[in-house]
This record gives C-alpha cells, structure tokens and sequence, in this order.
C-alpha cells in the first residue's frame, strides 16, 4: 500500500476541513454541504467524461482509482539481478534451459519473452513483439489517464456552469436583499466543488498513474533490452554493464556493495 | 447504438434541469431561455465555426455528430482471426486463392490490400499505399475532430461576447434600479449557453470521436501488419504471436480458452 | 469566392447586431462605438503585432486576408488524372517528350519538376529539390497563420489594458455616482472589442488559412510522389493506385465511375 | 535599423497615452503613475526571472533587447550568389584556392565551413561540426527567446500579486467610503503595468527575436547545403537550383530576371 | 555558490514588503500574515503533490531546492580541453593508458566511459550505455522539475479554494457590514499565497533546475562525442574542432587566444 497518496489524500481533507472550522467554527461546516450543487457538479462532470468514452473504458478509468492506492511492486535491481540470472543459465546451459527457469517467473511480460526466445523466434520479431505489447499497454494507461484528466477539465466546468445557474435565479429574485449573500454562497459551492474534484482528486490520481506507467515502461524496456541481449548470447558483465545504467545514483550504490560478487560471474 | 453517449448526454442534461428545479423551483426554468442569447451564442460559435471551414468541411463536421451514436462495430479479436483464417488459405492454396476469399471481406481497406497482394504488388509499395491510406483516413478524421473543438472554443468566447453586450446596455441605463438584477441575469445566461455548448455537446463529441479514430487506427494498424505477414509467407502461428500483442490482457485471456486450437494450425 | 467564410463572417455580424438591437433597441447601437476604444483596442493589438515582425511580413500577413475570401481551385482528382496522363506520355514517348506537355501546365511546381526529371537531374536531388520547396512554401504560409493569431492573441489583451484605463479613471472620480455606469459601459468595450476581434476575425481567418495550407501541402506532396514515380518508370497503373490513395472516399467513388477506362490504359 | 520594431513599439505608447488623455483628459495621465506599484510589477517580475535563470544569461537576456531594434543583414539571395560563386571558383580552380576566395567573407560560418574543406576534412565531419555548431547558436537564442517569455510571464504575475496586495490593504480600511474608490484604483494599476510589460515589451521582443532567430538558422542551412555540395564538387547550375528552392517566389522572380546570366555560368 | 537566483529570490521578497509598506504602513504587513490560510493553501498545495507521487520522489524533489542555491561547476572550456588532454594520451601511449589518467578525473560519467574504452567494449555499446545513462539522469531531473511545476500549479488552485471558503462564510454571515470587507481580506489572502508559491518559488526553481539540466545534458553529450572519437582514434586536432562547436561565441574566442598552443599538438 502506497502511503504516499493515501497519506496526501488525507491530509488534504484535514486542511480543508481545518481552513472551515479555523474561520467559521463548526457550525459553518453545514454551509459546505447542499445536495442539488452535488448533483450538477459531480454528475455533471462524471456524466460528461461519461458521454466521452465507450462504457467499458469508462468503468475502466474508474476503477483505476484503485491503482493509486497500491504502490506497484517494481523493484529494478532485483529484476535487472533476475536477468542476469537467466542470461547466466543461457550461457552455461543453453537457451532450451530457459524455459523450465521462465516456469518460476512471475512476471508475464518477461515470461512470454523468454518463450518466444526458447521457441527460437527470430530477434527482429522478438524486439517487434515485445514492443507492440509495450505500446498497446502504455495505451491502455494513457486511456485510464486520459478518464482523469478529463474528469478534472469536467469538474470546475460544471462547477461554473452551477454557479451560473445559481447567480441567474438569484438575480432574477432581488427582492429580499438579505437573501442575496446565502444565494451567492450557494452559487459559489459548485465552483469550490468542481476545484475540489480537479485539484484534490483528479490531479493527484492523473499524476500517479503517469509515474506508475513510467516506471513499468521502464522496466518492460530494460526486460526487452536484456531478453535481446540474452539472445544474442552477449557476456552476462556486459548485460549487466548495459541495464546498469537504467538505475539510480542510489540503487547503484547499493548494488555494487554487497552484491559485488555477482559481477565476477560472467 | 453506443449506450455510453445517449446516457451520459441525457443524464448531464437531467442534473442541469434538477440543478434549476431544486434552487429555483419549476419556475425558473423559463429564466433560462432567452431567444437572442441563443441566436448571439450559438449563431454567433457556428457561423464562426462555418467561417474557418470550406462548405463541405463544415457540413461533414455537423453530420458527424452521428457517429458518437453508434458505437463503431470493432471487434479485434475477430478480425485477427479473420486474419489468421487468410494466411492459412494463403499458405495451403497459394496467394491467387485470396482472390476469392477476399470477396466475403466486408471491410474496404482489407479487401484492397488483399487485391493489391494478389496482383502481385511489390511489398514495400503495398506498404505505402495501405499506410498513405491510413493517414488519409486519419486526416478526415482529425478535420471533424477539430470542427467539435473550434465550436467547443467558440462557445465560451460568444457566451461572453453576449454576456459584455448585456452588461454595456444594463450599465448604460442604470435608472431603475429593479432593472439591474434580471439584467444582469440574462446578460450572464449567453456566458451560461457557451459553456453549455463547449462542456455537455463539443468536449464529450470530441472526445468520443478522438477515440473511435484511436480505435480505427489501430484496427488499420493491424491489418496492414497481418496483409504484410501473409505476403512475406511467413507461419500463421508467428502471425497470431504478433497480432495477439494488439489485444488487451482481456481479451487476450478469452482468446486463449475456447479458440486454443486455432494455435495448433499453422 | 468562397462562400462559407463570406457567409460565416457576415451572418457573426448579424447576430451580433441582432443581439444588441434585441435587447436594447437600435438606439443602443450607438453605445458600441467609441473611437478612443477603437484606438486603444485595435491600434494597440495590430502595433504589436507591427513591432513582432518586420515590415514585409506584417504587410503580407494584412494582406493573406484576402486569401481567405477565395477558394484555392484545387481539385485532386484532375490533378491526378493529369499525372497519369503525363506518366502514359512518358511511358510512350520518353521522358523527354515531357518538356512539350510541361508548357501546357498551370501548376508552378509541377512544371518545374518535369523540368528537373527533363533535365535529367538525379532522382534523389528532384525530391531534395522540391521538398526544400513544399517547406519553404508551407514556412511562408505559416508566418502568415502566425500573423493572425498573434493578433487574435494581442486583441483580448490590449482590450483588457483599454478596461483597466477606463476602471482607473472611473475609479479616480467617483464622485457623481450617476457617471459610474457609463463610465464602466466604456470601460468594458475596449474588452469587446478584443474579444470580436480575436474571435469574429483572427480565429476564422488562422483557421481557414490552416486548411488551405493543409490542402495545398497535400496536393503538392502528390505531385512529388507522381513526378518520382514517372521518373523511375513506373507502371501508370501503379501510380493511380498509389495516389488514389489519398482521395476521399466520396471522390474515390466518383473517380471509379466515369472515369473507369483511364485505369485500363496501363 | 529595423523601422517596423521601433515604429510598432512608438505607437503602440501613442494609442495608450491618447487612450487615457481622450478619456480622462491630461490630468490623468498622474493617475496612472505609481512608484510602488511600478516596484512590485517590474521588481518583482524581474527579480523572479533573475532567480530563474545564471547571472550571465540574464544579463544575456537583457541585452537582446537590442537584436530587436537591429534589423540583421541577411540578404539571402545575395548569400545564394556567393556560394554559387564560390562553387564556380571551385570548379574551375580546385578547392585548395577557396582559401584565398575565403578571407574576403563577412560571414564567420560560412568562413569555418571553407576552411574545413580546404583542410581536406571528410563530408561527414564537416556536417556534423556544422550542424552542431547551427543546434548551438540556436539553443542560444532559445535562451533568449525564453528570458522574455519568461519575463512576459511573470509580468502579469505580479501585477496581480499586487493588486491583491493593494485589494487586501483597502478592504482592512473601508471605514472611509471616499477611499475606496482611489484604493482600488490603485490596486488595478499594478495588473495595468503587468499587462503593459507582456504584451507592449515582451511579446513583440521574443516574437521579433524568434523570426530572426528563424531566418539565421534557414541562411546557415543554405551555407551547411551549398558547402557540402561545393564539396562533394557538384555542378554550380545544380547548386543554384538547389539553393533557389529556399527563396519566397518574389525573390525568385527577381533572381531570374537581371541575374539570368549568372545561370549560365555552371 | 549561484548568487543570481539567491539575489533573485531575497529582492522578490524585498519587492513584495516594500510594496505592502509603501501603501500601508509597517502596521499593514500584520494582515498579511494568517495561518488557516498558510494551512490550506500551503498545506493543500504540498499534500496534493504528495498524493501525486511516491514518498522517494517527494522527497526528491523538495530536497532538489537546494540544488538551484548551488552553481553546478560546470566549464565546458575546462572540459573539452581534459577530452583533448585523453587523446592526446592515447594517440601516443595506446588506449590502455587511459586507465592511469582516468583514476584523476572528478567526473564518474567521464570515468565510467573511459573504464569502458580500456575494457575494450565494444564502440557501439560505449554509445547505447552512455546514452542509455543520459536518458535516466535526464529522466531524474525531470521528475524533479515536475514536483515543482505540479506545486506550482497547485498553489494558485488551494488559494482559489481557500478564497471560496472565505467566500461562503463571508455571505453567509452578512448581518455586520462593517465585517464584510475584513472577511473580503482574508479570503484574499489564499490567493496571495498561492500567487506567490506559484511564481516566487516554484516558477523560479522550476526555471532554474531545467536550466542545470541542460548544462549538464550538453555536458554530457560533449564527453559522449569525446570518448567516442578518442575511441575512434581521432586526431586530435579533430577532436578539438568537433567540440569546439559546442562552444559560445564567447568562450571559444577566450580559447583560440592563450590556449591557441594547445592546437599545435595533434
């Protein structure tokens, strides 16, 4: 579970909520909450972004929400430890030997990548399989992104379109002139709802699922890289030379301390 | 009929009536019709829309409100076994016997690149015509795609073009101040009609035809890979192994089940 | 003369118009004028515009107004009926036999290639050649878009800069609370005037110039791939199946009737 | 001296001060100076862009200023004339004599690219030293282009943090009605002076500065083109039609009449 | 240490004091201070950017703050001529003699090159390791630079939503006019805030990071260039011809004097 989001998600609502209470008191948190600017803004947003897509990517996008909250468990070092691995059964025993080592991987990325290596497939067709695959997923999460970006365009639009409604029948009945603040109040809660949805919601979602995608297009590129490089037979040293430079200052660090052993292998 | 886009352009238009109803009561809806904040809104955004296109242009980006209401009858999985099912025709009784098989084709763009095959057209020009095509197809698309995002522009700026209109003739006779509300009030209503007219019709509009073009495209996409495969004679397991990195994990994981014969063939 | 801009800018001015007259009578069109905003909104937008470029470029840019008003006489068809025509020329008679048909030709820059293939020039150095060329025409093209568009950004913002003058002199003298009014109605009409002009004026005219330029990259981009291919010799009956290619369907299909026997002469 | 630059920016400060004077009548022409307000928009503005950026590429920045009112020499068919020659000179004479022919240009670049050819250097070389050296200048006015972006940028920024500042003050002393009016008057001329800095000095700065940044980089590539064709030895006739493909058609037209001559040199 | 965006940062500052005192007084400064709104404006920004990312690169990007306080010592001159020094060693004493040079290099970039040259690797895999290297740490710096672009769109976007609260508690609470503009100040004051987070921090530090990114990327693409050709077996004086093109005007003028010896060595 990734702190990070649930922990930002959270704490945004504390200030909020803290910003109400700090001004108004708690009495003033009921002026927050008025059902029909709930109903324009977020069914408006979410019926719009609705309209936007076929059905299934829209209950896509939603469950999306999900992702954010789980912290993918990409762990580069080890994956790239994992490939050199293989690349070391490849050279020793062949690379028939690979298929009963894919058995116990748990990715199906790299797994369908060793079986097309096994099956003896040509690299060039390797390299434009693997990669077919890489776009057709990033284009999936560019869809999920696209479902909260538009979610977030959708929300202060609708919030606006509230608060032009509000403004018109307030206007329009000018009699009683102490009805004017509370109108505007309440015409004002849809843009506050429709800025809520985009900047506490929809953007830190949107975000997290680019960095999410970003890393696993990073790790998809350094398994293609090495699975590549398996092929070819290249020295495990080089393999690990190569995919090396895909990490961090840090992870490096770390990796040429205690695992320095492993680069005397190849 | 694409249940997504009917539902999602009703349910915004029922949040909006219950959003005035609920503040205003049954009354107030007729403060919301204005019949020359219509025409200086809506006019005001096509015609401008009418001036940046040619005739035909603007013509076809109107009629092309159509295709948000039928969902585009795209079944990949289908057609990479279509696909399939030609190459092992191709491979058995020659490239000639794709002649005949092509005649059942009901998509265009397949059927051509099929004759083009089976007049024995060099593959690399195959190649560029079946892509030349792909791009032609794609620039109609962006035309419409762009005639829904200029109007979803010109919503906005007529609606405040309208609403400056209003205020200047409201702040001109300032006399009677009972006047000023509902003044104001029908001068905010054009600012409330282009925001209508950018968020509920030309962002879902575009959005819809943004994707079924994706959709298309990656259809094309795909047949142009498959049309080169056969013709380079290459097995039609390799083939499947290839376009199979087109499908979702979805619907990749219900081809394997019931069609997992179909691997066996080639 | 095309009539979809002449239409689309005339039928803006009548709802324009017709909105102020709806709401205000025809007395309340003399409120929308006034020469110092006339200055203030379009001189400042269009000076800036004067100091962004050099003089012949802001002259022509005034100018490629004009080019919006007629219709570029471009039909793809014929021109792609007259490419085949001079690829069975060439097929027949030489290559050379092509200087004669070139003097009959109204197109600049397909007479120039035939020229060049004539000449004998290399057929990597044609396409060098006349591909410098569609870039530097496309470049022309698009410092006049640019031109428009900066004046389309330039007149929201001097309108604006007009407001705040009018705001702080209304402001600084608010004494006779009888002049606030129309001391705001003025103020506010530099910002009309910015919107009408980036609007009713810079956006059609950057748009229009847009697709002429796209439709005539196109046309100029068929006359490259028809001259390269008459100069490697190639079947006519290739060639129109090559640049049929771009064709919209509804052309295709009208292509495909009458015409049908020019497909039999290859 | 470029006479558009100067010209624009002028009369750009005419319509506004002719703005205020019609308006308000010379008197306030005082309203519209403030010196604290002048502090925060341009300090602030400024200052911010100082921090952005190292010290020498700010004071960079500011000096480009001067580009703007100089308009810079480029003749470009004057240049194509040279080249052309040189060619000839080539030709006729051997590439080691265009050393001589070099000491008399004005042009640096095109001095460093004969040079490198009279030093025997490979094809390959020369264009890569070239072309960074092109990727270079331009990465160096892009930072100069972007200083006034920037600038433009922060300019409206500030204005309005310092109309909330003036807005905030006011609204604490509202005790004297008399005041309000003069306070927020004030309070607006800061979003006045942003404005005024964006769209009368940055915008027509950087726009001016990216067109001659535009036009330096299309005469290096013609030198990069004709150097390499010099080099490679080709017919100067050939070299000229190459290099003409960069001219607007009314260059053209002139080249072809009075020069015709020079056409049959090659 | 990088006195320009210190000097930058602390005038912004004095600027915005200046301007509060010079319309208020020093007693005004007071009402710009207000901790529920540093809370949700402040608070909101960083925890939606925290919901936004992983806990690592949060951290990452405020620790990167620092980063534009300190001058990245970077000298291009400096380093070509260490390049041009490494050929030099390895025209006369072989390839293998730069392992003892590198030992006293500072940069591990340049160092990680050279052990892979003496290593014998293979030139093209030199290219794609380093490449693949530049590519990460660019990638680094760009989730920096987006950390402080997401602030600072976040800070303009909580101090509208702390306005809005203000806002609605103002109106609802409008039985005291003489509280109405104090609560006016206060819900301003987000906005401020967020102003000011947006462009006295985040837009600077934004500007400045993205400004030692690309220092450090050509500086990296120097020495790939450089390594390369020592590889290669460059002459040295072609070496220092290359990558004297990375060159400023200014800096390569200060070469070609008092290091001009240095040229005679090749």
């Amino acid at each position: 579970m990734d702190i990070a989001s649930i922990l930002g998600l959270v704490l945004c609502g504390v200030v909020f909520v803290y910003g109400i209470v700090s001004s108004g008191g708690f009495g003033a948190l009921g002026s927050f909450w008025d059902l029909p600017s709930v109903f324009i803004t977020f069914g408006g947003a979410l019926f719009c972004v609705l309209a936007s897509y076929s059905m299934q990517n829209f209950l896509d996008g939603i469950k999306s929400f999900r992702l954010v909250l789980k912290r993918p468990t990409i762990d580069t070092p080890e994956m790239i430890r994992k490939i050199i691995d293989l690349s070391n059964i490849a050279r020793k025993e062949g690379l028939l030997s690979l298929e009963e080592a894919a058995t116990n991987l748990e990715d199906e990325f790299l797994k369908k990548g060793i079986l097309l290596i096994v099956d003896g497939t040509d690299p060039e067709l390797v390299r434009a399989i693997m990669e077919t695959e890489l776009v057709s997923v990033e284009e999936r999460h560019k869809t999920k992104i696209g479902f909260w970006d538009a979610l977030g365009a959708m929300g202060p639009a609708w919030g606006m379109i509230g608060t032009l409604v509000g403004l018109v029948i307030m206007l329009e009945n000018m009699d009683d002139p102490a009805a004017i603040g509370p109108g505007m109040a309440t015409a004002l809660i849809t843009t506050l709802y429709g800025s809520l949805l985009a900047n506490w919601v929809c953007a830190p979602v949107a975000s997290k699922l680019k960095e999410n995608n970003a890393e696993e297009v990073m790790m998809k590129e350094i398994m293609i890289e090495g699975l590549l490089s398996i092929q070819a037979g290249e020295n495990p040293r080089v393999i690990e030379e190569k995919l090396k430079s895909f990490l961090s200052p840090k992870d490096r660090e770390s990796w040429n301390k205690p695992e320095d052993g492993g680069e005397a292998v190849g």
